[in-house]
Protein backbone atom coordinates (compact mmCIF):
# COMPACT_ATOMS: atom_id res chain seq x y z
CA UNK A 1 0.00 0.00 0.00
CA UNK A 2 0.86 3.33 -0.90
CA UNK A 3 0.32 7.04 0.98
CA UNK A 4 0.43 9.72 -1.29
CA UNK A 5 -0.13 13.38 -1.61
CA UNK A 6 -1.15 14.94 -5.00
CA UNK A 7 -1.64 18.79 -6.15
CA UNK A 8 -3.23 19.48 -9.58
CA UNK A 9 -1.75 23.42 -9.93
CA UNK A 10 -3.64 24.73 -13.73
CA UNK A 11 -1.83 27.63 -15.17
CA UNK A 12 -2.78 30.37 -17.40
CA UNK A 13 -6.22 30.32 -16.48
CA UNK A 14 -6.62 34.09 -15.64
CA UNK A 15 -7.88 33.25 -12.22
CA UNK A 16 -6.52 32.66 -9.07
CA UNK A 17 -8.65 30.34 -7.99
CA UNK A 18 -8.54 26.58 -8.74
CA UNK A 19 -11.47 25.16 -6.88
CA UNK A 20 -13.28 24.33 -9.67
CA UNK A 21 -10.79 21.98 -10.53
CA UNK A 22 -9.82 20.30 -7.48
CA UNK A 23 -13.82 19.55 -6.83
CA UNK A 24 -13.85 18.08 -10.55
CA UNK A 25 -10.98 15.72 -9.27
CA UNK A 26 -12.62 14.83 -6.45
CA UNK A 27 -15.78 14.11 -8.13
CA UNK A 28 -13.44 11.60 -10.48
CA UNK A 29 -11.52 10.00 -7.44
CA UNK A 30 -15.73 9.56 -5.96
CA UNK A 31 -16.50 7.65 -9.76
CA UNK A 32 -13.05 5.87 -9.42
CA UNK A 33 -13.46 4.51 -5.88
CA UNK A 34 -10.33 5.73 -4.99
CA UNK A 35 -9.60 6.40 -1.02
CA UNK A 36 -8.93 9.94 -0.53
CA UNK A 37 -9.08 12.58 1.66
CA UNK A 38 -8.68 16.35 1.29
CA UNK A 39 -5.84 18.95 2.59
CA UNK A 40 -5.48 22.39 2.58
CA UNK A 41 -2.63 21.76 0.17
CA UNK A 42 -3.66 18.72 -1.74
CA UNK A 43 -5.37 15.71 -2.06
CA UNK A 44 -4.15 12.30 -0.05
CA UNK A 45 -4.73 9.01 -1.58
CA UNK A 46 -4.13 5.51 -0.37
CA UNK A 47 -3.93 2.13 -2.80
CA UNK A 48 -1.82 -0.11 -4.64
CA UNK A 49 1.12 1.65 -6.43
CA UNK A 50 -1.19 1.28 -9.58
CA UNK A 51 -4.07 2.54 -8.14
CA UNK A 52 -2.92 5.49 -7.22
CA UNK A 53 -0.81 6.17 -10.75
CA UNK A 54 -3.62 5.15 -12.58
CA UNK A 55 -5.46 8.35 -10.33
CA UNK A 56 -2.67 10.36 -11.02
CA UNK A 57 -3.19 10.05 -14.76
CA UNK A 58 -6.75 10.56 -14.41
CA UNK A 59 -5.99 13.70 -12.29
CA UNK A 60 -3.43 15.56 -14.23
CA UNK A 61 -5.34 15.11 -17.37
CA UNK A 62 -8.67 16.97 -15.81
CA UNK A 63 -7.68 20.40 -15.95
CA UNK A 64 -5.92 19.94 -19.60
CA UNK A 65 -9.44 18.09 -21.03
CA UNK A 66 -11.43 21.61 -19.89
CA UNK A 67 -9.20 23.41 -21.68
CA UNK A 68 -6.54 24.24 -19.92
CA UNK A 69 -3.42 24.81 -21.32
CA UNK A 70 -0.59 24.47 -18.71
CA UNK A 71 -0.97 22.01 -15.95
CA UNK A 72 1.57 21.38 -13.04
CA UNK A 73 1.10 18.46 -11.16
CA UNK A 74 2.94 17.62 -7.70
CA UNK A 75 2.88 14.05 -6.28
CA UNK A 76 4.55 12.35 -3.22
CA UNK A 77 4.87 9.01 -2.73
CA UNK A 78 5.26 7.36 0.32
CA UNK A 79 5.69 3.60 0.77
CA UNK A 80 6.69 1.44 3.53
CA UNK A 81 7.31 -2.37 3.29
CA UNK A 82 8.01 -2.86 7.19
CA UNK A 83 4.50 -2.40 8.28
CA UNK A 84 1.00 -2.03 7.36
CA UNK A 85 0.33 1.56 7.87
CA UNK A 86 -2.98 3.43 6.64
CA UNK A 87 -2.92 7.78 6.08
CA UNK A 88 -4.62 7.82 9.47
CA UNK A 89 -2.17 5.70 11.29
CA UNK A 90 0.66 7.90 10.14
CA UNK A 91 -0.96 10.93 11.90
CA UNK A 92 -2.12 9.20 14.64
CA UNK A 93 1.37 7.17 15.95
CA UNK A 94 3.09 11.32 15.40
CA UNK A 95 -0.16 12.19 18.22
CA UNK A 96 0.83 9.17 20.28
CA UNK A 97 4.12 9.99 21.00
CA UNK A 98 3.49 13.57 21.41
CA UNK A 99 0.94 12.09 24.76
CA UNK A 100 3.83 10.15 25.75
CA UNK A 101 6.06 12.74 26.69
CA UNK A 102 3.62 15.59 27.94
CA UNK B 1 -1.09 35.62 4.66
CA UNK B 2 0.55 32.20 3.29
CA UNK B 3 -0.40 28.75 3.67
CA UNK B 4 2.32 26.36 3.90
CA UNK B 5 2.80 22.61 4.26
CA UNK B 6 6.22 21.19 5.21
CA UNK B 7 7.89 17.86 5.56
CA UNK B 8 10.82 16.78 6.71
CA UNK B 9 12.75 13.41 5.87
CA UNK B 10 15.64 12.22 7.69
CA UNK B 11 18.19 10.39 5.50
CA UNK B 12 20.52 7.73 7.08
CA UNK B 13 18.69 6.91 10.81
CA UNK B 14 18.99 3.20 10.35
CA UNK B 15 14.96 3.12 10.65
CA UNK B 16 12.22 3.36 8.34
CA UNK B 17 9.92 5.17 10.92
CA UNK B 18 10.44 8.93 11.02
CA UNK B 19 6.99 10.26 13.64
CA UNK B 20 9.60 10.83 16.95
CA UNK B 21 11.27 13.57 14.80
CA UNK B 22 7.55 14.81 13.65
CA UNK B 23 6.81 14.72 17.24
CA UNK B 24 9.84 16.82 18.09
CA UNK B 25 8.51 19.31 14.96
CA UNK B 26 5.47 19.68 16.58
CA UNK B 27 6.14 20.73 20.04
CA UNK B 28 8.72 23.20 18.53
CA UNK B 29 5.21 24.49 16.48
CA UNK B 30 3.45 24.83 19.73
CA UNK B 31 6.32 26.65 21.57
CA UNK B 32 6.34 29.30 19.09
CA UNK B 33 3.13 29.85 19.06
CA UNK B 34 2.45 28.62 15.05
CA UNK B 35 -1.06 28.08 13.70
CA UNK B 36 -0.28 24.18 12.35
CA UNK B 37 -1.97 21.14 11.17
CA UNK B 38 -0.66 17.96 10.57
CA UNK B 39 -1.54 15.55 7.95
CA UNK B 40 -0.83 12.41 6.85
CA UNK B 41 1.82 13.72 4.29
CA UNK B 42 2.84 17.04 5.76
CA UNK B 43 2.38 19.71 8.48
CA UNK B 44 0.25 22.67 7.46
CA UNK B 45 1.38 26.03 8.93
CA UNK B 46 -0.26 29.31 8.40
CA UNK B 47 1.33 33.31 8.91
CA UNK B 48 3.43 35.36 7.17
CA UNK B 49 6.07 34.64 4.39
CA UNK B 50 8.59 35.79 7.40
CA UNK B 51 6.94 33.38 10.41
CA UNK B 52 6.73 30.69 8.02
CA UNK B 53 10.67 30.58 6.52
CA UNK B 54 11.49 30.84 10.26
CA UNK B 55 9.73 28.15 11.00
CA UNK B 56 11.22 25.91 8.13
CA UNK B 57 14.52 27.28 9.62
CA UNK B 58 13.54 25.80 13.17
CA UNK B 59 12.00 22.24 12.00
CA UNK B 60 14.88 21.94 9.49
CA UNK B 61 17.30 21.83 11.74
CA UNK B 62 15.85 19.61 14.45
CA UNK B 63 16.32 15.93 13.07
CA UNK B 64 20.05 17.49 12.21
CA UNK B 65 20.51 18.89 15.57
CA UNK B 66 19.21 15.47 16.96
CA UNK B 67 22.40 13.95 15.15
CA UNK B 68 20.87 12.95 12.10
CA UNK B 69 23.43 13.00 8.87
CA UNK B 70 21.05 14.27 6.45
CA UNK B 71 18.04 15.95 5.91
CA UNK B 72 15.73 16.59 3.02
CA UNK B 73 12.89 18.94 3.93
CA UNK B 74 9.97 19.90 1.11
CA UNK B 75 8.14 23.21 1.66
CA UNK B 76 5.42 24.38 -0.93
CA UNK B 77 4.23 27.85 0.08
CA UNK B 78 0.83 29.04 -1.48
CA UNK B 79 0.30 32.97 -1.14
CA UNK B 80 -2.84 34.60 -2.64
CA UNK B 81 -3.39 38.33 -2.84
CA UNK B 82 -6.84 38.91 -4.04
CA UNK B 83 -8.37 37.19 -1.23
CA UNK B 84 -7.82 36.48 2.73
CA UNK B 85 -8.32 32.95 2.79
CA UNK B 86 -7.54 30.39 5.71
CA UNK B 87 -5.93 26.95 5.12
CA UNK B 88 -9.26 25.65 6.30
CA UNK B 89 -11.16 28.37 4.02
CA UNK B 90 -9.69 26.36 0.85
CA UNK B 91 -10.68 22.75 1.52
CA UNK B 92 -14.67 24.77 2.77
CA UNK B 93 -14.35 26.12 -0.75
CA UNK B 94 -14.16 22.92 -2.63
CA UNK B 95 -16.64 21.01 -0.53
CA UNK B 96 -19.24 24.11 -1.25
CA UNK B 97 -18.54 23.46 -4.79
CA UNK B 98 -18.92 19.59 -4.43
CA UNK B 99 -22.79 20.45 -2.44
CA UNK B 100 -23.80 22.77 -5.47
CA UNK B 101 -23.70 20.45 -8.33
CA UNK B 102 -24.68 17.64 -6.19
CA UNK C 1 4.80 15.74 -24.02
CA UNK C 2 5.47 15.88 -20.66
CA UNK C 3 8.91 17.02 -18.69
CA UNK C 4 9.04 15.84 -15.27
CA UNK C 5 11.35 15.76 -12.64
CA UNK C 6 11.47 12.65 -10.26
CA UNK C 7 13.59 12.26 -6.86
CA UNK C 8 13.56 8.90 -5.44
CA UNK C 9 14.45 9.03 -1.38
CA UNK C 10 15.50 5.99 0.57
CA UNK C 11 14.55 6.09 4.30
CA UNK C 12 16.04 4.17 7.29
CA UNK C 13 18.91 2.84 5.15
CA UNK C 14 21.34 3.86 7.60
CA UNK C 15 23.58 5.96 5.56
CA UNK C 16 23.17 9.34 4.30
CA UNK C 17 24.11 8.38 0.64
CA UNK C 18 21.94 7.45 -2.02
CA UNK C 19 24.08 7.63 -4.81
CA UNK C 20 23.81 4.02 -5.15
CA UNK C 21 20.60 3.87 -5.60
CA UNK C 22 20.19 6.99 -8.43
CA UNK C 23 22.98 5.15 -10.12
CA UNK C 24 20.57 2.20 -10.51
CA UNK C 25 17.82 4.36 -11.29
CA UNK C 26 19.74 5.44 -13.99
CA UNK C 27 20.41 2.46 -15.62
CA UNK C 28 17.02 1.49 -15.55
CA UNK C 29 16.10 4.83 -17.45
CA UNK C 30 19.26 3.67 -20.05
CA UNK C 31 17.72 0.60 -20.26
CA UNK C 32 14.36 1.53 -21.41
CA UNK C 33 15.14 3.74 -23.73
CA UNK C 34 13.86 6.77 -21.43
CA UNK C 35 15.35 10.29 -22.35
CA UNK C 36 16.60 11.82 -18.77
CA UNK C 37 18.79 14.28 -17.59
CA UNK C 38 20.33 14.02 -14.25
CA UNK C 39 20.41 17.48 -12.00
CA UNK C 40 21.32 17.94 -8.72
CA UNK C 41 18.23 17.91 -6.73
CA UNK C 42 16.44 15.47 -9.25
CA UNK C 43 16.43 13.64 -12.61
CA UNK C 44 14.25 15.57 -15.66
CA UNK C 45 12.39 12.74 -17.60
CA UNK C 46 10.92 13.71 -21.20
CA UNK C 47 8.15 11.75 -22.47
CA UNK C 48 4.16 11.03 -23.05
CA UNK C 49 2.57 11.20 -19.73
CA UNK C 50 2.04 7.06 -19.82
CA UNK C 51 5.88 6.56 -20.40
CA UNK C 52 6.49 9.01 -17.24
CA UNK C 53 4.05 7.40 -14.51
CA UNK C 54 5.36 3.73 -16.17
CA UNK C 55 9.38 5.00 -15.29
CA UNK C 56 7.96 6.57 -12.18
CA UNK C 57 6.71 3.00 -11.01
CA UNK C 58 9.84 1.47 -12.25
CA UNK C 59 12.31 4.13 -10.31
CA UNK C 60 10.36 3.80 -7.30
CA UNK C 61 10.56 0.07 -7.23
CA UNK C 62 14.24 -0.09 -7.13
CA UNK C 63 15.09 0.97 -3.58
CA UNK C 64 12.15 -0.93 -2.65
CA UNK C 65 13.27 -4.51 -4.76
CA UNK C 66 16.99 -3.83 -3.02
CA UNK C 67 15.66 -4.00 0.76
CA UNK C 68 15.05 -0.83 1.36
CA UNK C 69 12.08 -0.51 3.86
CA UNK C 70 10.65 2.97 3.12
CA UNK C 71 11.03 4.96 -0.06
CA UNK C 72 9.60 8.60 -0.73
CA UNK C 73 9.24 9.85 -3.89
CA UNK C 74 8.60 13.58 -5.21
CA UNK C 75 7.45 13.85 -8.94
CA UNK C 76 6.75 17.09 -10.44
CA UNK C 77 4.83 16.51 -14.23
CA UNK C 78 4.73 19.89 -16.05
CA UNK C 79 2.31 19.92 -19.51
CA UNK C 80 1.54 22.42 -21.59
CA UNK C 81 -0.63 22.28 -24.39
CA UNK C 82 -0.21 25.63 -26.56
CA UNK C 83 3.40 24.46 -27.82
CA UNK C 84 5.26 21.61 -28.09
CA UNK C 85 8.81 22.60 -25.73
CA UNK C 86 11.37 20.34 -24.46
CA UNK C 87 13.20 20.31 -21.11
CA UNK C 88 16.52 22.21 -23.31
CA UNK C 89 14.00 24.92 -24.60
CA UNK C 90 12.60 25.79 -21.19
CA UNK C 91 16.28 26.59 -19.94
CA UNK C 92 16.90 28.46 -23.22
CA UNK C 93 13.46 30.37 -23.26
CA UNK C 94 14.69 31.92 -19.79
CA UNK C 95 18.33 32.62 -21.36
CA UNK C 96 16.74 34.31 -24.11
CA UNK C 97 14.92 36.61 -22.28
CA UNK C 98 18.06 37.32 -20.11
CA UNK C 99 20.13 38.34 -22.71
CA UNK C 100 17.05 40.16 -24.43
CA UNK C 101 16.93 42.53 -21.13
CA UNK C 102 20.66 42.62 -20.99
CA UNK D 1 26.35 24.68 3.29
CA UNK D 2 22.12 23.49 1.86
CA UNK D 3 21.96 22.63 -1.38
CA UNK D 4 18.22 23.30 -2.83
CA UNK D 5 15.71 23.45 -5.60
CA UNK D 6 13.01 26.46 -6.12
CA UNK D 7 10.16 26.64 -8.34
CA UNK D 8 8.11 29.04 -8.55
CA UNK D 9 5.06 28.53 -10.03
CA UNK D 10 2.37 31.97 -10.51
CA UNK D 11 -1.20 31.03 -10.97
CA UNK D 12 -3.84 33.22 -12.64
CA UNK D 13 -1.95 35.23 -14.78
CA UNK D 14 -3.97 34.20 -18.03
CA UNK D 15 -0.76 33.05 -20.05
CA UNK D 16 0.72 29.60 -19.60
CA UNK D 17 4.36 31.12 -20.13
CA UNK D 18 6.15 31.47 -16.69
CA UNK D 19 9.77 32.61 -18.13
CA UNK D 20 9.47 36.25 -17.65
CA UNK D 21 8.86 35.64 -14.10
CA UNK D 22 11.76 33.41 -13.95
CA UNK D 23 14.40 35.89 -15.90
CA UNK D 24 13.38 38.24 -13.12
CA UNK D 25 13.98 35.42 -10.05
CA UNK D 26 17.72 34.68 -12.44
CA UNK D 27 17.84 38.88 -12.20
CA UNK D 28 17.75 38.96 -8.18
CA UNK D 29 19.78 35.65 -7.65
CA UNK D 30 23.03 37.57 -10.02
CA UNK D 31 22.14 40.98 -7.87
CA UNK D 32 22.41 39.12 -4.22
CA UNK D 33 25.42 37.28 -5.39
CA UNK D 34 23.83 33.58 -4.68
CA UNK D 35 24.91 30.24 -6.31
CA UNK D 36 22.31 29.58 -8.65
CA UNK D 37 21.70 26.69 -11.81
CA UNK D 38 19.21 26.72 -14.28
CA UNK D 39 17.17 23.57 -14.63
CA UNK D 40 13.85 22.48 -16.76
CA UNK D 41 11.59 22.51 -14.04
CA UNK D 42 13.25 25.07 -11.03
CA UNK D 43 16.89 26.78 -10.03
CA UNK D 44 19.07 24.97 -8.01
CA UNK D 45 20.66 27.21 -5.65
CA UNK D 46 23.70 26.17 -3.03
CA UNK D 47 24.49 28.64 0.80
CA UNK D 48 24.03 28.64 4.24
CA UNK D 49 19.98 27.91 5.30
CA UNK D 50 19.95 31.41 6.33
CA UNK D 51 21.06 32.63 2.73
CA UNK D 52 19.09 29.70 0.91
CA UNK D 53 16.03 31.26 3.01
CA UNK D 54 15.99 34.71 2.44
CA UNK D 55 16.40 33.89 -1.44
CA UNK D 56 13.13 31.85 -1.42
CA UNK D 57 11.20 34.97 0.28
CA UNK D 58 12.94 37.63 -2.22
CA UNK D 59 11.93 35.22 -4.50
CA UNK D 60 8.36 34.10 -3.87
CA UNK D 61 7.75 37.84 -3.49
CA UNK D 62 8.73 38.77 -7.24
CA UNK D 63 5.69 37.71 -9.18
CA UNK D 64 3.38 39.29 -6.31
CA UNK D 65 5.03 42.71 -6.54
CA UNK D 66 4.49 42.56 -10.31
CA UNK D 67 1.27 42.02 -9.71
CA UNK D 68 0.56 38.08 -9.52
CA UNK D 69 -2.16 37.34 -7.40
CA UNK D 70 -1.42 34.19 -6.14
CA UNK D 71 2.40 32.38 -6.27
CA UNK D 72 3.01 28.29 -5.65
CA UNK D 73 6.39 28.15 -4.49
CA UNK D 74 7.91 24.85 -4.02
CA UNK D 75 11.23 24.39 -2.04
CA UNK D 76 13.38 21.18 -1.33
CA UNK D 77 16.36 21.64 1.30
CA UNK D 78 18.96 19.21 1.19
CA UNK D 79 21.83 19.19 3.78
CA UNK D 80 23.99 16.57 4.82
CA UNK D 81 26.18 16.71 7.99
CA UNK D 82 28.49 13.84 7.15
CA UNK D 83 30.50 15.50 4.01
CA UNK D 84 30.39 18.97 2.56
CA UNK D 85 29.49 18.00 -1.22
CA UNK D 86 28.17 20.64 -3.97
CA UNK D 87 25.57 21.04 -6.79
CA UNK D 88 28.31 19.58 -8.96
CA UNK D 89 29.76 16.63 -6.18
CA UNK D 90 26.06 15.11 -5.92
CA UNK D 91 26.04 14.39 -9.76
CA UNK D 92 29.59 13.44 -10.26
CA UNK D 93 29.20 11.51 -7.83
CA UNK D 94 26.68 9.52 -9.34
CA UNK D 95 28.15 9.43 -12.51
CA UNK D 96 31.48 7.88 -11.22
CA UNK D 97 29.16 4.89 -9.54
CA UNK D 98 28.20 4.65 -13.65
CA UNK D 99 31.33 4.15 -14.71
CA UNK D 100 32.85 2.26 -12.33
CA UNK D 101 30.23 -0.66 -13.25
CA UNK D 102 29.85 -0.51 -17.14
Amino acid sequence: MVIAEITIVPIGTGSPSISRYVAECVRALEDAGIKYTLTPMGTILEGSLEEILEAVRMLHRIPLNKGVERVSTRVVLDERRDKNATAEDKVKSVEKRLKGKE
